[in-house]
């Protein structure tokens, strides 16, 4: 509570006195310092970033969302811009050009020195989206035949730039991956113990896999870094626990946002611009609009049916409020389960035979509750109209909603997309027709 | 691919064949393990727990959903089960102990021996749901009087129980922490430098923090590791950032469930029974489709109207589906944005005031692109109906799915519970209203 309160005092400072200004930026810590600039407007926000000693800059750089940081960098001088780039890691740095038009990002890897530049290149030579681009190639690597004492002396003298001192891969000169060894384990050990002794079986992670897939291999397996080598076993980078934890970090806030019907706004909200804003979400909710125009001419197919009965229509956003819900409920488990590997597209039918049980006994209780209450209020005909309909809508909805994002995902479409606004449209009409079929045939009309 | 398939053979393998089950179980990494336990039923799950040697069968038990590792515990022999919980980090077992019924856990508790019974009790004593449960109290602490060669000495001698080595507080026989410094940095420097010249000052977490809170500000602020101090600044425990993040997850996959309106399942969906299954869904189901009873009452109320121009009737589930999809766009932004950090509840005004014109502007541009298309399905007054509708219940939706997460965050109520399903329904019975009133003046009926 009194770091959130110095935060708020800090956003009292008005923007003009700079030496205030100044003073309260250089008492907060890098992430708080994060923090602060997510909250506020783009021009205090690019003062305050250029009121930030050098060292610092970088740090907090390198933690800004990537939407920040390409906002923040637009209002920088070149020169300090050029420096900014130096001195990122490779991975942050390769993360940024991805974000920036392409022409920015190439002028920006041109000015940097020929060291970084190679590193960049590297990277920037993986496919987009897989593991290669966000790995670091800044690693250290021990020889299996040194001793445990020889090979903390040689983190020792080579570790400065590593990303990462705590776990090391054991390659010799042809760089294929033998082993990987803590730096804990050998500190523990004798100090004439050999690493081939010390050192276990590495999980190795290709270059090419799938950014998301590679890093939840890393934080289900609880290591601090893996090794990530090419299609011959030859080490190329590491992947740390923190960057795994980071990959999937967003791969979830795209999921959440999905889910809720919106693009990810790659960026804090309070810091995005209205029209981004906007922007993240008109897409999605045109689709879904558009789909559900599906439902105005399933009730005009019907009308005839409704005029006989207009109590029908009382019920009509009630039921298919019920389908989407049950339908969302299946998508979210489903889509969540599927996003940690617990689910898998081979299951499709598994799946689909619990969520039809599922959804059956909580559309049927939902019926059968309702039951009495409807009688009182409309009658018994409408009443058994409802129980039949919701009991199917349940059904129908829970199916739907678990097999859908199993198929996305075999298809390649990423489940969040296709999982809850989607599917309650489609259960809306769907579930409309069901309640009309119903209707006719137990009414009579 | 191939991991994959090595996991699909493991389970054609029959629950008969006990040697085969037990040399494909060895040949697999722990974590893969953990996934096969995931998705098979409880009898197998028992099979093969049972199978895996005593060491090895730690490592999986610690890694398992709560939900599961209760249900794996219940089917081992008593004096396996004793041996298991001694074995635990202190940590994962008030994680456990949490998790079972209290008499089992007081059970369980004292069949400890005495050292691994104090480092329990003592977790136990802090509340629940504060990061005092969830810390380790097995670290290493170092003298800022120490030089880095003595330090690394120290930890070389007392590091065998800690859960890390790397990030090391600095507190003399008070406790009170004065710094804090990273193995890395004793390792890079001269042998004789002290590690007060080394240490930085720490993050500090109140020992009484919420979980996830501590958590996030781990995450946040990239440390291998925190401190946790109790309220006069004395050490009383690590928070490494493998726990923080795996806090997090849960918290996830908690908000992620409850934006789709259930409950979290605590165990992988695969492994767990139907009856779970229902019982996670059954309740907020119940609770939406109550509350959507309203939209009956309202429908019930304005029934002279729609009875005047049954046309109207056509357009009512596109319309709620509009507003329920604008409302959940918002709700789950502003979900997220709370659950990092990003906006806090005394930006309500803030966020009303953007919500309000992003619903404007979605609501809007949804009515002008609908108008002629409407006008020429239904006429001229219809069509104005659904404009000025549609534009209404989008200003509606955004604002209240923005403005109630903060308010349920402000009541201590999780944001989640009252997002995007229940703003939906919210919406719903609002938005008829507005629908019936606009429609009543424009058609003068």
């Amino acid at each position: 509570m009194a770091e959130q309160s110095t935060l708020d005092a800090f956003e009292d400072i008005p923007i003009t006195d700079l030496s205030a200004l100044r003073e309260a930026l250089l008492a907060l810590r890098d992430h708080e310092i994060v923090a602060v600039l997510g909250r506020t407007d783009p021009r205090r926000r690019a003062v305050l970033f250029r009121l930030l000693p050098k060292d610092r800059a970088v740090a907090v750089f390198e933690d800004l969302d990537p939407g920040l940081a390409g906002d923040v960098l637009g209002a920088l001088r070149d020169e300090r811009v050029g420096q900014l780039i130096e001195d990122l890691d490779p991975d942050d740095r390769v993360l940024l050009f991805d974000e920036l038009p392409a022409n920015v990002a190439k002028k920006l890897l041109l000015g940097l020195s020929p060291e970084e530049h190679e590193l960049t290149a590297t990277l920037l030579g993986y496919a987009i989206g897989s593991i290669g681009r966000r790995m670091t190639p800044e690693y250290i690597k021990v020889l299996a035949t040194m001793t445990a004492g020889e090979a903390i002396e040689h983190v020792r003298r080579a570790g400065k730039s590593a990303e990462t001192v705590y776990y090391l891969p054991v390659a010799g000169s042809t760089r294929i991956v033998v082993g990987a060894v803590e730096l804990r384990d050998l500190l523990m050990a004798e100090p004439d113990a050999t690493v081939a002794d010390l050192m276990h079986e590495p999980l190795l992670i290709s270059v090419n896999e799938p950014e998301e897939d590679a890093a939840r291999k890393v934080v289900d397996a609880d290591l601090i870094a893996t090794a990530v080598v090419d299609s011959e076993s030859r080490l190329v980078g590491l992947l740390t626990f923190d960057d795994a934890a980071s990959i999937l970090a967003s791969a979830e806030a795209e999921d959440a946002a999905r889910t809720g019907g919106s693009e990810p706004l790659r960026q804090p909200y309070l810091s995005a611009r209205l029209i981004a804003v906007v922007r993240s979400r008109v897409v999605w909710l045109f689709v879904l609009v558009a789909a559900s125009t599906l439902t105005v001419a399933v009730q005009d197919t019907f009308s005839a049916t409704l005029e006989q009965s207009l109590a029908l229509a009382l019920f009509i956003p009630m039921l298919i409020g019920a389908g989407g819900n049950i339908g969302s409920q299946a998508a979210t488990t489903i889509t969540r389960s599927l996003a940690l590997g617990d689910v898998r597209p081979r299951d499709i039918l598994r799946v689909l035979f619990r969520e039809l049980r599922v959804g059956l006994m909580l559309g049927g209780t939902l019926g059968l509750i309702g039951f009495v209450p409807a009688m009182l209020l409309v009658g018994a005909d409408i009443a058994l109209v409802l129980l039949l309909t919701v009991a199917s809508i349940g059904t129908l909805a829970a199916a739907v909603g678990g097999a859908i994002p199993l198929g996305a995902r075999a298809l390649r479409v990423d489940p969040a997309i296709v999982s809850a606004p989607f599917i309650s449209t489609f259960v809306d009409a769907t579930g409309l027709v069901v309640y009309f079929l119903i209707a006719k045939a137990v009414l009579g009309i």
